[in-house]
């Protein structure tokens, strides 16, 4: 079968893999329908040391399974599913808890050897706790909405609940990527008063404000605090998204937080530290979040993608077959698209 | 009068200054009766730059008022009063919604220029917002305790709720300090069922487990955080409360809390940055907490202390007239006494 492999920063292509089969009585076989490109796998295509045989990428898609190990219980051959970004068994304290992204056997697909999205087929471990069964057809025309239930949509949603956005408040969402965006529709779904989008790109501020957001902030630094706190009357967002993963945007998100608000951090920290430590502390401003348990929220997002009161799907502008996937990347890249999607 | 004047690191003394009086319609002067040396206090007596004409010392004092401005209507003269840390006017945003230290008019007494309370007299600015009259005479015997509600009661209550301490919850404490020990009261007061104090003083660490400390940590770094994992099956506390402000116990504290769990922050940071970013990340912990709103706290414990539920006044270990302050503050950093009560 044939998968999207990275070898080093910036060398990634189609290579004819071993067919995706079952190794644990656990797992299952996913042929995929759709898949994407992720803002987090451009920091490997920027900076990926070489390696071999290679890292197989993607880590987002829904598909139909094709085959299950002997325990497998609750998805069948025939299911389309959506795959999480992160495989869980289900059964753990964290599982319950509705913190899959820290089971005890978690692993995320595409990473540190596990095989990825962007591909043929995939092997899904643990595929009862991983997988959820969609009541759709594989060509449904809701795919690019429900696919992003899969990663950015319900990280979107984990930095909107991490902020404790909710009736009545001023919500700021650092990144206009498709992460940023979908925190966009989650702060509205969760009945945001303001929502500041920051960003600088005409298309994604175009994208936001149709999701909802009612103002826009292109300064950065200290420009773009003073100006979210000119249109929060003087204080601050009780809310605030973080979805880039820099120190710079970091430290901007603290010095936007209104005293005693909270930073929902769901970009990935590209750096050891957190900056802004001691105006955290001084204005008791709480900073969470993490990997998103986005298996713990299809249930409460998939209803509303369903009957088409939240559109995520749009962040997906480009789609490509597997042939088109390293362009795919580049276009990401160079901010010519924001979100790839893959039809294999 | 006399008050306690730092001049530089190490150099404090007790000094005749101009008598406290109403300057603000909405001030009231207060005469102490008991005050207390701060764990913080001894930052800047380790470190403080030469300044003239030095810094009046104190923000924790109980007293009776003695002079009240035209507009003060919530106390009067002769009223036996707690003054928390921190003078809010108790009427803005901020202060309705609980967070006092992020008060519009916010200030600390004893920092920057205004008076401290390790002295005979200090005026309070907002004097409604600010003062809490109590229901006691002014030598009564529960006097300590009610006099840790100007902070370090408080402060290791606000850590407690800032890490979301409650029924069934595994809790670590780090540092043994007079806040640290009473986030142990805390931690035990809302339901905790298990509670770790880290530290290695054995005075303290008694104190501790009279208050309700179940696991003593005496290791530090990695063999403290391999201790916590131990001490709590194997994942982490749940609530972790940070009681003293270095990078070092910072990034112990990140550490040894369980994946979704929360560290609340109470010791001053010192530093600019914040350790253990992706740690804190990749386990979806949460870190807040500041200076505590001691103002919205005292409602809630003051029932606890004149009852005699808690007694946190038992981390006052030592009690000074005004000459003996100087000799109070070399025996707290010398860590021969926990916390000094000064009784002017």
């Amino acid at each position: 079968m044939r998968a999207t492999i990275m070898h080093r920063a910036g060398d990634v292509g189609i290579e004819t893999v071993p067919d995706a089969h079952l190794i644990e009585s656990t797992d299952a076989v996913v042929r995929v329908t759709r898949a994407c490109i992720c803002g987090s796998d451009l920091w490997p295509y920027a900076s990926m040391e070489p390696s071999e045989p290679g890292q197989s990428m993607g880590h987002e898609a829904i598909g139909v399974v094709e085959d299950v190990g002997a325990e497998v219980r609750t998805v069948k051959r025939g299911d389309v599913v959506v795959m999480p970004f992160a495989f869980s068994d289900g059964t753990c304290a964290f599982c319950h808890e509705g913190l899959h992204t820290a089971c005890v056997h978690v692993g995320f697909f595409g990473n540190n050897g596990m095989n990825g999205a962007q591909a043929e087929a995939l092997r899904v471990p643990f595929a009862d706790g991983t997988l959820f069964a969609l009541p759709v057809g594989e060509d449904d025309a809701l795919m690019p909405s429900l696919l992003t239930l899969s990663d950015v949509m319900g990280t979107g949603h984990h930095a909107a609940v991490v902020a404790k956005v909710g009736p009545g408040k001023r919500v700021a969402v650092v990144g206009d990527g498709a992460v940023g965006l979908c925190g966009v529709i989650a702060a509205k779904r969760l009945g945001a008063e303001q929502i500041i989008i920051m960003g600088r790109h005409e298309d994604r501020i175009a994208l936001a404000r149709e999701f909802g957001a009612t103002d826009v902030v292109s300064e950065r630094g200290e420009e773009a605090v003073e100006r979210v706190r000119e249109l929060t009357g003087g204080f601050g967002a009780h809310s605030v998204l973080e979805c880039v993963g820099l120190g710079q945007s970091t430290e901007t998100a603290i010095g936007i937080a209104r005293p005693g608000g909270a930073v929902g951090r769901v970009g990935v920290p590209q750096e050891a530290t957190m900056p802004a430590s001691q105006p955290a502390f001084y204005g008791n401003i709480t900073v969470g979040g993490g990997p998103a348990p986005v298996r713990a929220y299809i249930e409460e997002l998939l209803p509303d993608v369903l009957e088409g009161r939240i559109e995520p799907g749009r962040v997906l502008d480009r789609t490509v077959d597997l042939d088109g996937v390293p362009d795919g990347y580049r276009a990401m890249a160079d901010r010519e698209s924001i979100k790839v999607m893959v039809q294999p």
